[in-house]
C-alpha cells in the first residue's frame, strides 16, 4: 500500500490526533545531561522493591495458577472489595459492585469517552487541564470547553456562566473533567466550598462530573478535603483513583468508581478494549492493601516529596527573575509557572534545553492553545540537587529571555509541527 | 441523576454494545458442579509459576526502580527487539519500530477500530469468527460483512465475489479480519495457497489485513504455515501476537506488528488509550524470552494440549449421536460442532447446564447471528477426566433435544435479554 492509501484508511479521529508534546519532549529529555521537570514521573526511590518482591512470591507461591490466569473484566473481586473498603474510610459509600479495575486512570478516561461521547459532544475542562484527559476526550471527536482556574481552583462562577450561555445556544455539555487536589498541571486545590458550589451546579444542569484523583493521598501541608463523588448525593460523579503514584506506575492498576447504572455500560467498554487489566497486577495491589503497606510507604514518598517540593520553591523565589509568579501546592507533583507575557514557552524550549533544563510548555494543556507564558515543572522526579541546579538554569533561560525581548531581537528559533527544532 | 438521564448522556456506540454471551455464561460456570467448554482459557496446568517467580526475582533485584517506572507507549524497547527477533527467525522481516506493545491482543483490535474505523465502515470477517474482534471493531459502529470458512478457512473465491459486489455498490471495505491457524472459533486453519490467494485479492481491492495470531505455536499435528504478513510484499497487514496462550494471560502482554507509517498513528492511538502497557509485566516477558524459557514450555503445553484435544475428539466419536459433525484441529484450542439445523443451541444450553455441562452457542461468533445449530467448544482448560464426563453428558442432552424434536415438542425455557434463564 502507499502513503495515500493509509491516509484514505485512517479514521477521522486518528486524522485528528497528533503525539502529545510532553511525549516528544520525554524523547528529548532522555538525554542524561538534561535536568528534566517535564514528564511527570514519580521519583524511582518512591517504588517500595523489597515489598514488591516480597508481594510477588507470596501470591505465586500462594494462588499462582489464579493469578496468572484471565480475571473478569470488571476486575478481581478481593481488591475491588479492598478498594470500596478504603474509599469508605474516606468517606464514600460504595461497594465493590461500584469499582472497574482499569489499566491505569488513563483507561479509565478512555472508557468514560468511549461509553459516553459522540462526535461533538461537549467536555467542560479547566484551563489549564491534564493532557491525557483531553487527548482521551478528543479521540472520541469532543468538543472541549475550558474554564479558567485560579489558586482555589475552577470558579464556579466561571462554570455557571458558561454553563448558562452554552445553553442559550442550544448545548449541553456531557461531562465536567475535574482534577480536585493539586491539580495536574497547576497543582492548585479546589476548595472544600467551591467543591459544593460545583456539585449544585452540575446537578443542576445535569453535567457527569468526572473526578480525577490520582494525587489526593500525596499532601504535604494542610487539611484533605472530601472527594466530589463522596459529596454527590445524585449519583452524578464517576471518580478514578490509581496506584500510580503510591505503587508503581508500571503496574498499571488503577479503578475507577461509578454508580451502578453507568458501571454496567462501563465494563461492557472495557470487555471490548483490553477484555481485562493484569490480573498479576491486580493481586500484587490486592496484597499491598491486605498487609497495610500502603500507608506506611505513603508517609515515606510524602517526606521526600515535600523536601523536594520545599526545595524548588525555594530555588525558584531564590534565582527566578521578577515578573514570574507560581503556585505553592500543598500536595502532588506539579507547580505551575507564570511568565510575563511577551514570553513564549514554546519558543524559550529550545535554549532551556540548550542549558540542559527542561519542562512542558504551558500551552500543552490548554485546549484553546492559549497560556503561552506559562509552563509546568515536575518537582518529583530529579533528585534535590538537580532541582536546585535546574531552576537555576531555567532562571538563567529565561532572564536571557527577558533581556532579548528588551533588545527587540527575533527569535531564530522555530518549533516545526513534530516538536522538533528547525532554523537553529 | 435518573435512568433517563443517564440514557441521554450515553454515546450511540455505547448504546449499541452488549455483553458478550460467553461472558455472560462464564458467569453461569463458575459454578464449580459445571463441566465448562465455554471460555477459552489456557489450563492452570500450563503455567509456568516457578519461572515467572525466578524472573520477578531477577528483574527485582537487578532493574526494580525501571520495571516499576512508566515506560514509553511502544513499550520496552528491549522486550520490542526480543519480538522482532523471534518473528524474523519465523520468516518476517522487522525491526522492534515495527513492533507495539499492547495489553492483551484484544487491545491491539482496540486501537485498530480506534485508527481506522468510520461509523459505517465495513470490515470483512469470517463466519464464523472471533467475538473479540467483532466487539471491537462493533465499538467504533462498524459494520461487519461474513464470509463463510470452511475446512480449509476463509475462501478466497467467496471473498472476492464479496469485494466485487460490495465495490459495485460503491463500498470499499477497509479491513479484512483474519484469524489464520486454529481460528477462534472454528479450530480450522487457512492453507497456505489460500493465504497467497487472499492476499493477492486485498491488494487488488486496497483491503488492509488484519491476523490475528494467538495459536500458530499451539500446532499439535501437521506442518507451520507462513505468516500472511511475512507473505506480504506491499505492507498491507497488520499482525497480533501475544504471550497470553504461551507464557500467561493475566500479565496482559501482546503486541501488534505494522508497516513504519501505521505504527506511528497506532501508538498516538494508544497513548490516549493507556499511556502504556504494564512495565513490570513486560519485564518479565523479556526475561522469559531472553532465557528461552519460552520455547521449553510450549513444547510441554503442546503435549498436554494435545492429549486434551484427543481426548475431546475420542469423546465425540465416542459419544456424539448421528447428525453431528465436528472440525478436527491440529493446533490451538477449540473444536467447532454443526448439529442437526432443527436444533438452537442458544435453546439448548440451559438444558446443557442442568446437566452440568457448558459451551458457547454458534450465534455469538456470528455478526448475523446465523450459525444457530452450532457450538464452540473449548478442550485446553478442562481436565482429561471432565473432558470425557462433559461430552457424554453434553451428548446426552443433544440426544434429548433430538427426541423432542421428533416428539415436536416445544421448548418450555427461554433466555431472557441478561442470558439468564426464565420461565424453568
Amino acid at each position: 500500500m502507499t502513503d495515500t492509501d493509509y491516509t484514505r484508511l485512517f479514521s477521522k479521529r486518528a486524522q485528528g490526533m497528533k503525539a502529545s508534546e510532553i511525549r516528544e519532549l520525554l524523547k528529548i529529555t532522555q538525554n542524561k545531561e538534561i535536568i528534566s521537570f517535564a514528564g511527570g514521573l514519580p521519583s524511582p526511590e518512591a517504588f517500595p522493591i523489597e515489598d514488591v518482591k516480597n508481594i510477588c512470591n507470596k501470591v505465586l507461591d500462594e494462588d499462582g495458577a489464579n493469578a496468572l490466569q484471565y480475571c473478569a473484566t470488571e476486575g478481581v473481586t478481593k481488591l475491588r472489595e479492598a478498594i470500596a473498603q478504603r474509599m469508605n474510610n474516606q468517606g464514600m459509600d460504595v461497594t465493590y459492585k461500584n469499582i472497574l479495575i482499569t489499566t491505569g486512570a488513563q483507561q479509565g478516561l478512555d472508557l468514560i469517552g468511549k461509553t459516553f461521547l459522540n462526535t461533538g459532544d461537549i467536555v467542560i475542562v479547566g484551563a489549564p487541564t491534564y493532557l491525557g484527559g483531553t487527548n482521551a476526550f478528543n479521540s472520541y471527536m469532543a468538543k472541549m470547553e475550558s474554564i479558567p482556574l485560579d489558586n482555589e481552583g475552577m470558579s464556579p462562577d466561571l462554570l455557571e456562566e458558561k454553563l448558562n450561555k452554552l445553553n442559550l445556544h442550544g448545548s449541553n455539555p456531557k461531562l465536567l473533567y475535574i482534577i480536585p487536589s493539586f491539580q495536574n498541571p497547576s497543582g492548585v486545590t479546589l476548595t472544600q466550598s467551591r467543591r459544593k458550589k460545583i456539585l449544585d451546579i452540575a446537578h443542576e444542569y445535569d453535567v457527569l462530573i468526572i473526578e480525577d484523583n490520582p494525587y489526593s493521598k500525596l499532601r504535604y501541608d494542610g487539611k484533605e478535603n472530601s472527594t466530589i463523588y463522596s459529596m454527590d448525593k445524585e449519583n452524578s460523579t464517576i471518580y478514578l483513583g490509581t496506584f500510580s503514584k503510591v505503587l508503581s506506575p508500571g503496574l498499571r492498576i488503577a479503578w475507577t468508581i461509578a454508580p451502578q447504572q453507568l458501571m454496567n455500560k462501563l465494563i461492557i467498554t472495557k470487555q471490548a478494549s483490553d477484555l481485562c487489566t493484569s490480573t498479576f497486577g491486580q493481586y500484587l495491589a490486592y496484597e499491598y492493601l491486605a498487609q497495610g503497606l500502603i500507608d506506611i510507604h505513603i508517609e515515606k514518598i510524602k517526606d521526600l516529596y515535600r523536601k523536594k517540593r520545599d526545595t524548588m520553591l525555594a530555588a525558584l523565589d531564590k534565582y527566578f527573575p521578577q515578573g514570574a509568579t507560581w503556585t505553592k501546592p500543598e500536595g502532588g507533583m506539579f507547580i505551575w509557572v507564570t511568565l510575563p507575557e511577551y514570553i513564549d514557552t514554546g519558543q524559550m524550549i529550545e535554549r532551556a534545553i540548550e542549558n540542559k533544563v527542561a519542562y512542558v510548555i504551558g500551552a500543552a494543556f490548554h485546549a484553546d492553545r492559549s497560556g503561552k507564558n506559562c509552563m509546568r515543572l515536575n518537582y518529583t522526579y530529579s533528585s534535590i540537587d538537580k532541582i536546585d541546579e535546574g531552576i537555576r538554569k531555567l532562571a538563567m533561560t529565561i532572564e536571557n529571555e527577558i533581556e532579548m525581548h528588551k533588545k527587540k531581537d527575533e527569535s531564530p528559533y522555530k518549533l516545526d509541527e513534530d516538536g522538533l527544532i528547525t532554523g537553529v
